[in-house]
């Protein structure tokens, strides 16, 4: 881990970024993951070729890292993005455990193309009743028993 | 597309949660994409079966909803999921159009039985720099380069 960053991994996931949009895979955004100063894995937005929307470079990078290292957990790894991440790939790095992140362009930048980060960004810390997506809850007392039978079970495996 | 929301397609969710988490698939989370009152796609958390950590249910249902109708946008659906969607899925949500949600649980029911959507929820809307996730900004001239060439792009395809 370096506090400061390698530049040779930020510009293989600009390279990616820019190679895969001339290619027209999806966005111009590319991701790397980086474990004890090698390349684990790599992604690129590939949502319009994947028809795919939750296939933004760091999602496809997390999953192919955990396909190599057999692992749902990434603890030991850092990530490179091109871009800030939209709060969808934020969280998939705090639920897949990466311990730092790099990032060039910002969530403004995105915004300025077109991107929705911002606006997502906004939306997400609002209550429930205040968002743009109409959202209702619906037989909560059904759910809540499945969630204490998780509480009791004895063989589950946590992440 | 029903105000109220139809408790068959939850019933169906909730039942999906309790079934795959018996069965050691993974988190007690399910989810069902529906149509024009039909459903396109279930999904169930993997995240330990599949070791993926962005397995969870929603996404998973939203993957198969884009592969089964061969487009990136499920404009025209609704999602029905046994517990409030984490930030990743509720931006995946977003990314994929979808246009109305229910749901069951709540992220503090989620919270109480040891996962971490409610300490993600409060670290998105946090400055990048106080969060619990180091990260660092570099590179960001030569990345904006890529941003500045997808503006000028006259074939891309928007998302």
């Amino acid at each position: 881990m370096t506090e400061t960053g390698d530049p040779r991994f930020m510009r293989r996931a600009i390279e990616l970024s820019r190679q895969m949009m001339r290619e027209g895979r999806g966005g111009p955004f590319g991701a790397v993951i980086v474990r004890d100063g090698e390349i684990v894995a790599e992604g690129f937005n590939m949502v319009t070729s994947a028809k795919d929307p939750t296939a933004h470079a760091e999602v496809v990078a997390i999953r192919e890292a955990c396909r190599k290292l057999d692992d749902f957990s990434l603890a030991g790894c850092e990530i490179y993005t091109s871009c800030e991440p939209c709060p969808m790939c934020l969280a998939a790095i705090y639920w897949a455990r990466l311990e730092r992140m790099y990032y060039a362009n910002s969530r403004e930048d995105a915004a300025d193309i077109g991107f929705d980060d911002a606006f997502i960004y906004d939306e997400i810390p609002k209550p429930v009743e205040q968002r743009s997506l109409p959202s209702m809850r619906m037989l909560d007392r059904e759910a809540l028993t499945v969630f204490a039978e998780w509480a009791r079970k004895e063989d589950k495996i946590e992440y």
